[in-house]
């Protein structure tokens, strides 16, 4: 352990300690206004930060980065405007810090109820898009928090220069411009040092790989907001809205293949799996994705015209896989039961659908699929913070505990009971 | 690692994983029932259960135990009693399992809130207390998780005998006995592997002396809902109800001096130092409480007659300090501003009270000081689940992150994302 690393760490992280205080005692119109001077200098200093990223493009560049590593390191006048008015429509939302809920009085005659209050420091660990580093300081800012950023090595110069406009808003309004602070340096061991330091920091998110959220949940001793996989279903229960379901299924599947809420396992009822899934398989393979299907698809399916590399027998695996690719298992099932039960064994508790007009089966599945989204009737590509009117997205946790789903600013929050009473005392 | 133990917590956690998906689709009346059962059989098998407790108890004299550690193993008919009554006051609260909240239609026209569900399996680490199994248990029912109980091997005659009566009642509801289950070895090692084992728990609440809870904090690799100390301050603001505050501060030190929730620190306002620190001394003094004093405090008081064991100066060690004894520490401070500096700075989080009649004074106590219960005009001994009214209590967590202060039956659950549509489509 170098030295040198810990104490930058322990520098950073008394400074963020301090800051919190602070920033978890402004009021809504002072975070309201450093989210507005926030997005006006990313407008205002939109040469200064393409010219900070062209640094990293250039480097990046020369070390032979390419491909969708290369375009997610790409800051444009595009994307800094998104950022900006993501900064504006979080300083519009409501302001939850401070806000108490169900206070009652006890028989003793206390008044309980509960005040959501920021959580303290956060800290996040996150590889090349540099727009990160204004999401994760805007959320920051909205629910009262301070945090330490890090952000890949390769965008070092974007992500210094966007944090330099977040500290500078700070300052301007008030506030401590350490409530969001980068770390400076590229050493390695800085991740390791924060992850451990529960001194420093209240709650680590991890965005990237699985691999880097493997490793953190592995290493750290502070909570982690984990991002696991996303092997997402729809099951379809009946053909009573037959080309709504093709479409969200189409929709859920095809609209893009990457994102962790793209369908990657449909089941589908046997009482509908004969008429239904000649259907869905054209529509897919006019997509050109290709299905992996249980013996019983595939004695519906293999007797269709078909491109043969379309069309393949699933192993067991694939019931588990997340292929973020234009690759989709199907499963006929007996019946609802059978799917909540396919769901809960193999999904990875990140978003499930149900297609159907049967309101019973509706609730069970909403009662009884154990996923962080649970859905009736729409396409799995909607858990997103943004659609789901978080106002902003900081990651999707696929834990139970404390934040589960899209975590906007709520998820950084906690909930500390308040106590008024008038002289009672315990008998 | 013996293959034996990791056997039998695999075979233990198996079949809790499987009997949560049983109880958490349990009705409200199902659970109602279950503890209207337990309450019976609590009752009826009274001398079982006595007779069990027996054995621990004649085995314990037999190895040395004695004084609290002895009290605290024992059962009487009065315990058993308010385990029955604890059950029935359960079963009448509310359900909150499946409750719907903030269902709301975004701008794409899905239709999306959250539903509480249980959090799966929990694992309870507990050491003497045998009525603490029906604690768990019960919450475990009312929650709609399973639940693995450790209790201490100095119990385990009367943790069998309780948790017997808990499988009886679940099967006579229709519901799986594994549910709830004991680990019945003794062997220490059964601690360590279900702490590591996220996939057959999904928290892990400890309840113990602070050595038990760090040291599985420390090796978990599951969440774990701590409970660590409870160094409590009351900060007397002014003096315009100085009879109701001496009974305040009286209660919260004097009631009892072991609780978690019993003041340890006393904060007075300079402007009324000189008047009150005399009158708070001698009602103290009375019940023997010694008081390790700042300077200025021992200006007031060290020329009062009184005994001098019962007056020193306080060290800086003694502001951290939790005594649960009859000590208290006390300091002078400037204004309301140094109290919630020195409060955030020395105190534990668990419980901090404010006594004043000044509101603004009161508003800015409540939202400043950062701990799991804040208070203003009352006791510090509230800090309790039945005393805000949870119904139960598992513990008392000092953690910020999800459950915070007295954890009931919503510490034991989630909240998941429920989406109704009417197929939506992404853009």
């Amino acid at each position: 352990m170098s030295t040198t690393v810990q104490n930058q760490i322990d520098a950073l992280g008394l400074a963020a300690r301090q800051a919190s205080r602070h920033i978890a005692r402004a009021s809504a119109a002072q975070k309201r206004q450093t989210l507005g001077t926030l997005a006006r200098l990313l407008r205002e200093e939109e040469a200064v930060l393409l010219s900070a990223n062209q640094r990293d493009l250039e480097r990046a560049q020369a070390s032979g980065v390419s491909g969708p590593l290369f375009d997610r390191l790409k800051l444009s006048s595009a994307i800094l405007q998104t950022c900006a008015l993501g900064c504006e429509q979080l300083a519009l939302m409501p302001d939850v810090i401070g806000e108490v809920t169900g206070l009652r009085e006890q028989p003793s005659g206390i008044r309980v109820g509960q005040m959501r209050v920021p959580i303290g420091v956060f800290g996040m660990i996150y590889e090349s898009r540099p727009n990160v580093t204004i999401e994760a300081a805007s959320l920051s800012i909205k629910s009262g928090n301070a945090c330490i950023l890090r952000g890949g090595s390769e965008a070092i110069e974007s992500n210094k220069a966007l944090a330099t406009l977040v500290q500078k808003a700070l300052v301007l309004n008030g506030l401590p411009q350490t409530a969001v602070q980068l770390i400076q340096t590229t050493e390695r061991e800085a991740v390791g040092v924060l992850i451990r330091s529960p001194q420093w920091v209240d709650v680590i998110i991890p965005r990237g790989g699985k691999g880097l959220i493997a490793r953190i949940s592995e290493e750290a001793r502070v909570p982690v907001i984990k991002h696991l996989d996303g092997n997402c279903h729809t099951y379809v229960d009946d053909a009573l809205e037959s080309e709504m379901y093709l479409k969200v299924i189409e929709n859920a599947k095809t609209q893009k293949y990457s994102p962790c809420n793209a369908l990657e396992s449909l089941l589908v009822n046997a009482s509908v799996a004969g008429p239904w899934l000649p259907k869905i398989a054209a529509r897919l393979w006019a997509h050109g994705v290709e299905l992996r299907v249980c013996d019983e698809a595939w004695a519906h399916l293999s007797t269709l015209p078909h491109d043969g590399a379309l069309l393949k027998r699933a192993t067991e695996q694939d019931w588990f896989e997340e292929y973020l690719a234009p690759i989709l298992s199907v499963k006929v099932v007996a019946d609802v039961s059978e799917a909540i039960e396919h769901i809960n064994h193999y999904s990875s508790h990140h978003t499930d659908a149900i297609l159907t007009q049967n309101h019973t089966h509706a609730q069970r599945f909403l009662r009884e699929v154990d996923s962080a989204s649970v859905m009736v009737n729409t396409s799995t590509r909607f858990a997103d913070g943004f659609e789901f009117g978080l106002g902003a997205e900081i990651g999707i946790s696929t834990d139970k505990f404390h934040a589960r789903g899209p975590v906007g600013v709520e998820g950084l929050t906690s909930l500390k009971y308040i106590v008024l009473g008038q002289g009672e005392l315990r008998g």
